[in-house]
Order: structure tokens, then sequence, then C-alpha cells
């Protein structure tokens, strides 16, 4: 927030000079100007942060790879990490990652934190130190039965993971600062490399932050996509992370993915994460409310029709309410992108892997027979039982190729979000902060007036052989209030168009 | 408690004796007692109540409803009631349900948590208290934006439901007691009658417990199932209501239906239900771990390498650990019992009414087409994705009936849950309650004996004029002991056997 965009550098002095004149004046020193430098920061920052914010496994990783078409995060079951993950522009061909360390004093408080033995005098340099603290924590592990059967076990294995990306890690983490390292340093060759080496436990686990500077249009204009921990994350000091992050005044938009198809309900901790969201200033009407998982309602009209009614009660424009499947948007996008009949419509290429079938192939299927999307005289598909279902699915393919895959895309709601967030991002964002800059300063505008034309009106009750002292005065003051709006007019007229 | 199994009668009287002669002796007066007491009151007691614990929308209604091969339970997506249910034997033509309801004292306490403003004065039998109680329950939820944006909205609509079912309900509230009713007095004909009732939010706000009678021989020899809300209910008094059933020295027995499939890992809530479960000496080993939802995973390989993972590593054996899907068990139980061409499968009954397509008859579908478990050899199944999910369940079905309604069963791992459950509620529940028994008395038997051998040496050791005197003594408390040792075993033997 210490940096300004060069453009704006007229409007920071004019808004400065407008402020300067209420400090002047004795009556008026007292309003609160804070919400006006803050509404100001963000006009004229350079970077405009959109945090994407939800429960564990809402889908926020396969969403963000949805909206950049790439496969940037990984997107898994469960629990991620607790590293923050930063997307920002990159021009082509300068794509890069950078990552950032913690400090041994942060890790020495974070292992605080996890263990009760863990004093200011363990010494982590000494590797018979190390060694006899993990062997505690796999005793603690072994002795309440695995990592998940309790509290204590859980703590224990994040102590464990944190030693151990300690010693994988010694030399890039100095005692009290965050070592960056960029991904030459590391041989990566791509963004892929740098991620799959970051989302290893025990190199996340000594991560602090890890920036992705990559190619997309979504992102010029200073635009950062911020993926965070679940809200409900196990180990606590994750989910605060989020919730921090939700709090940041750095924080301008929030992409908040609820789990309400999956769950069933609104999750306390969703309700929890609406309200943090209310209490940053800096957020105000910028939140994009995403329902993922929707395909799940597709196949359970009970849920479809308890979710329309949420959306319709508690979720009315113009709140921004989009329904998506993470899991068809993103593989129907690349499909789109780079699927055909010689790669077996990505079964040889991004589809291929460990997972046979791969779980969108099973969702693929799923949606073609069962939920009711398409129109039964315009495709004539029939899966068979006997096949494979990757059989099923180059046949379904091959034989209704591209009006069925731009059919699903439409249904997975993945576009029209892609569509809104970026139409915000690239012609609403700017003039929005201009308004909203405006419409703060217009009170304190007003109350300079009323306060001027209070002074003129007590000047004009006055003897008048200092007449001429007078008007010669309130011609100064009326002229630099006029400059200053006049300036400010000028500069909002030309940034709203 | 109180009650006795009238079998068990001369148990708790040898064990009293035991007990008092321990109390006897100063030097082993201070043996704690109580594990002892609390195994006996199991061994003795005629109820055996199995808890069935787990998140909200886990499952555990679907998969009681799938033992008890009936649609007793309502099961739907969101979070249920905080109503605590009992599900006890009653002989066939006895069925039953009693309704208990919360007093007036315990309804003032709720409303008194929920709100602020309600206070010690605020009388409930005016109408117009209620009336601007609940005005100012909707004013919150309309500032709020609606029920789910906050915590404050969510306890504007708990508040405003407990009054509507307080008024709704008037003439059963009674000022201090709970009072009960019988299905009779509600003109209710059946169990489902009263499930429908209760269910409703406004009726299940002020009901404190509900009690069916049904006949099912899982039922029979004192078993109770217990079906308690979600350990992580939005409204806090809920969740800690299933906390406490997991302390209580009630409970004997616990189903804890796991959602991992669902979520992709452990919420940190079912971690803790672990370890309240463990602190409660009453509940021992007698865990039974349902990992539901299992049919996710047929969909997701990576999904299901993990679940089979955390249970190698962390439910080993003897833990007891099934692998269910509620849905296809349940229903596919009830297709076996009752589903033929003529009903057109269950869709003329039991799966007819506003959902279509149900559930069922999608996942159904989904398990045909990629599920993997159908030979490709024995099953050659072909689904129109022109044809409506209905046309294709019962064609489907008309063509592989009851060998495909087996598997489906089979798959589900619902027999097996059924299995495990009712041999151990039938054949090992009582021998292993009394092996506890012997087990916690043997101790206490082995300080017995080594005193009286003490006692024995040292009188040797006396002067010999009063040995007839001594003789007599510890003859005496010999035939005591022996004869405390001889019936407890006899019994012992009687009821192993």
């Amino acid at each position: 927030m210490t940096q300004t965009l060069p453009q704006c550098q007229n409007l920071q002095d004019q808004v400065g000079s407008l402020l300067q004149l209420l400090h002047q004046e004795p009556s008026l020193r007292s309003t609160d100007v804070t919400p006006v430098k803050a509404t100001l920061g963000k006009a004229i920052s350079p970077t405009f942060e959109i945090v994407f914010a939800g429960a564990f496994s809402a889908g926020k990783s396969m969403l963000i790879n949805a909206l950049l078409e790439r496969e940037l995060l990984y997107s898994a079951e469960g629990h991620a990490t607790g590293t923050e993950c930063y997307i920002a522009y990159a021009e082509p061909d300068k794509e890069r990652v950078v990552l950032t360390f913690l400090s041994e004093a942060e890790i020495r408080e974070q292992a605080a934190a996890l263990c009760q033995g863990f004093t200011a005098s363990t010494n982590l340099n000494q590797p018979e130190v190390i060694e006899r603290l993990r062997q505690g924590c796999q005793a603690i592990i072994q002795q309440e039965g695995g990592e998940n059967r309790s509290e204590r076990a859980k703590q224990a294995k994040a102590l464990d993971l944190l030693l151990e990306g300690f010693v994988a890690n010694r030399d890039r983490i100095h005692t009290v600062n965050n070592h960056t390292y960029s991904m030459e340093q590391f041989d990566f060759s791509n963004l892929q490399e740098a991620a799959d080496y970051a989302r290893r436990g025990k190199n996340s686990a000594v991560l602090k932050r890890i920036e992705y500077y990559c190619n997309h249009p979504l992102l010029k204009d200073g635009n950062v996509i911020v993926d965070t921990p679940g809200i409900d994350a196990p180990v606590a000091r994750d989910a605060k992370l989020t919730y921090d992050k939700i709090k940041h005044p750095d924080t301008s938009a929030v992409a908040c993915i609820l789990r309400y198809a999956k769950d069933g309900d609104m999750a306390k901790e969703e309700t929890e994460l609406l309200e943090t969201m209310r209490g940053n200033p800096g957020i105000r009407d910028r939140v994009f409310y995403v329902f993922n998982y929707i395909d799940i309602t597709w196949f359970k009209p009970e849920l479809r029709q308890r979710l329309d009614y949420l959306i319709n009660s508690q979720f009315q424009p113009p709140t921004r309410v989009y329904k998506t499947s993470g899991l068809l948007g993103f593989y129907g996008s690349l499909l789109k992108l780079e699927g055909n009949s010689s790669n077996r419509w990505g079964l040889n290429t991004f589809l291929a892997g460990v997972q046979s079938p791969h779980p969108f192939v099973s969702e693929f299927i799923h949606y073609c027979t069962t939920a009711g999307k398409l129109s039964p005289s315009q495709f004539r598909i029939v899966v068979h039982g006997f096949d494979t279902p990757n059989e099923n699915y180059v046949r379904i393919l091959d034989e209704w190729g591209t009006p069925l895959i731009n059919q699903l895309i439409q249904d997975s709601g993945i576009e029209e979000f892609r569509a809104a967030i970026t139409r915000y991002l690239t012609e609403e964002k700017r003039p929005q902060l201009f308004a909203n800059l405006a419409d703060d300063l217009q009170p304190l505008c007003i109350s300079l007036q009323k306060h001027y034309m209070a002074v003129q009106r007590e000047l004009d009750s006055q003897p008048s052989e200092i007449e001429a002292m007078k008007a010669r005065q309130l011609e100064l003051l009326n002229q630099e209030l006029q400059q200053v709006a006049k300036e400010f007019l000028a500069l909002h007229n030309r940034e709203m168009n």
C-alpha cells in the first residue's frame, strides 16, 4: 500500500490538500478521516487483491485453476497447507515463482505453540535435538493410534512436519529474516515444478508464502488472486491466517466459496466468514458468492430446492451470486482448449495419471446420463455399463464432441463466473473505487463549504471599515477551495471515462 | 440405571458383599471401586444404549433406517433438530411413540441464552410479549440479510422457532416438569405420523426427547439405539447434547459415523469425538467406526487410496471398521423386501414423492455405469441419456432384477455392518460385559487374598495360646470369601454359556 499508481499521484495530493483544509479549521479537526484515507489508498493502489476463502475442500483451488484456464494450483481432496498463495500478472515468457520461507524464529514460535516441552533453550541446530524431538512426535502419534485420533497426535504430526521441513530446507532458513528464492535458484523450469515442490508437506510447513507470476489477462491492471487455507482447517493457525487475511486492509474483494451443495447446509465457519467480511471496510460490497459443487444439486431435487430458497431469500441482487461446478468447468475448459480425438479427449494428456477413471470422466458420464441437462432430441447418448468409463467417455465425445462440451461448460457455470469477475476487474473496479472515494469525500466537502459560508456570514456582520481586507481574504479562500474541487472533479471525470 | 435385570439380582448382591469385605479392612478401604460399580451397572442393566454420533449430514439417520430396514427417521439434507431420539424394542402390534416436551423453565433458560433482552421478568404467557419478541427476531433476521448471514441472525431464528413452538404446543408444556405424550394423545396412527410431527421446526424446538418403540430383533434384549444432533451443529447447545450423551454413563457403545469420504479428510470435530469417546470408561472398545458415503470413493480413485491408507494406518483390527453407503444400502434393502416390477421397483411406493428423480435412482444409475463394481460378463447394462432416469431405472431392473439388487446391497456394505452390530448385540455383548466385570474384580480379589494371607502370617507369628481362637476366625473369613467367590463364579459361568 506504500506504492501508488503513477497516474494517481495528483489525486493523492489533491485529497491531501482537502484534508489539510479540514485540519486547519479547529471545529472540523476532529472529523474522522480514516475511511477517506482507506478509500483513497484503494483507489490509488497499484494492486487489487481478491481473496478466495471458504471451508476446506470447498474447491477454491479448482475454481482458481478454472478461472485461469490452467492447472496452476494443486487441488486435491482434503486439507491443503497453511501457506499463503498469491497469483499476480507476468508478461508472456516472464512467468515465475517466488518462494518465501519462514525464519528460524517463526519456526521456533510455531514449534513452541505445538509442543510444551519446546523452550527458548531448545537448539534446533543440533541434529540430535531435532532427532530426539521427532522421535518424541512419532511416539505420541503411535501412542494415540494415529495422527487423526486426537488433537495431541495432530499437533505432534504438525511439529514433526515442521522439523522435517526445517532440516530439508536448512540452508534456506535465516535466523530472523524471511528469505525468498526464485524458481531458478531451485532449478525449476516452470510454475508446475515449483508448485509440486511447495505442496509436499515438509516444504509447505516451512513456506510462509508462495507467489506465482502468470500470464493471464484477468491478472492485468494489478489484480492479485490470493488462495487461502480452509476456514475450518484442523490446525488453528492455518484457519487464523485466512481470517487475518480477510480482515487485512490490502484485501479489496473476496470470492467466498461456499460448500452448501456438498454439505446441505451452511457450516458455522461459513457464517463466521460472512461476518468477518462485513467487518472489513476495505471490502464493501466487493464479494462474489460462489455456490460450488452445483452438480450435486442436479441429482438431488430436494437439495436444489433448498439452495434456490436460500439464494432467493438471503442472497438477493445486487449480491453477486454464482453457481459453479469447478470440476466440470475446469476440465471442460481444458477440453475446449486442448482436447480432441487424437489425444483421446485429454485421456493421454491432462486426464492421464494415477487416477483411473479420472473423477472428471466419472462425473462427465453421470452428467450425460442423469443430470437432465441435455436435450434428448439433440443428444442421443448411450452408456454401456459393461465398457470401462474411459471407453464410454471417448465414444461419447467422438460422437457428440464440441456441442456437448459447450453445453457442459455452460452448465458448469464457470464461464458466467469468469465473465463476471473479469468484467468487474477490468471494467467496473476502477470507476467504482473512484466513485467510492467521491462518496466518502462528499460529506467532508459539504462540511467545509458550510463552515466557509458561516465564516462569510460572520464577516459580513462585522464593521465595514475592514471590508476590503475581508473581501480579499474570502476571495482567496474561495479560490483555493474551488481550485481543489475543480482539479479533483477533472481527475475524477477522466478516470470514470 | 436404577433398574436391574432380574436374573442379575444375585450378582449385584455378591459383588456388594465383596466390596463390603474390602470396606471392612482399613488398609483396603481407600481402593477406588467406582470402575467396578460402573462395570457392574453395565452388566446388570436391562438396557444397552448404542449412540449414533457424527457430523451433520454424515448419514446417521439413513444408517439407522438401513439397520432397521424401514424409514423410521427423517433423513434429509442439512441440519436436523436438537431433539434426542431413542429407539427401543416393542412387541409386534405394540409399536408406539412417546414425546417428551421441554418445561417452560427450560424454554425460558434457552430463550435467555439466545437473547440478552430476555430476563426473568419476561412473561411468556402474555401473547403480546411473545408477539413483540417474535417481531424483534424477524427484524433482526431482516436486518442481517437472512438467518444464515450472521450468528446473531441464526440465534434470532432459533428464538423465533422456540417461541412459535411454545405457542403451538402451549397446553403440552408444563411450568417446571417435562410432560410426556403418547401417540394416541396426538391421534397419530403410526410411528411415521409422529415422526412427521416431531420434525417440523417449531415442534422439534420444544421437544426434549422422542422415544420410538419398534418391533425389530436388533432391539431385543434391551438394546436402545440413540440418534443425536451433529457434533458440528450450528446451534452450540445441540452439539453439546451429543457430547454430553457420549460422556454419559448410560452410553454403552457408540456407532461413530464418519464423513471422511464426503469431505476428503477428518473434520476437527470428528477427532474431538474420538477423544470424547475414549474419555468415557463405560464405552471401552465398544465403538463401531463407520465410513459412510463409501460410494463417493468408487468414483474418486485418489480419495479411495487415501481412505484405505487412513484405515490401514489408524483403524487397525481389532478396531471395528465398516465402509457403507447408507443411501444405496437402505433403498437396496427396501427394493429386496418390497420392490418388484408391479410397483415399478419402488417408484410407485417408497421412491415416490416430490423428488424426481429420487436421489437413489440417480445414484443407482451412477453405480451401474461407472462404479466398476459389476462384472461386465454378468451384467450387460445400457443407459440411455435421452430417456428419463426413471425410465432407465425401471428398464435396468426389469432386465437384471434380483442379482443386481443383491450385488448393490453387498457393495453398500450395509449388510456387513448390520450383521456385525447384530452379532455384537445378540451374542457378544453380555459375555463381554461379564468378562469386563470379572477383569475389574480380579485385582480387588487379589488384594483381599493378599491381605488375608498377611493377616494369617501375622497371627501365625503370635503366641500360640490363642491358637484355637485364631484358627476359628481365619476359617470363618476363609469360608466367607470362598462362598462369595464360588457364587460369583457359578453365576458368571451360567451367563457366559
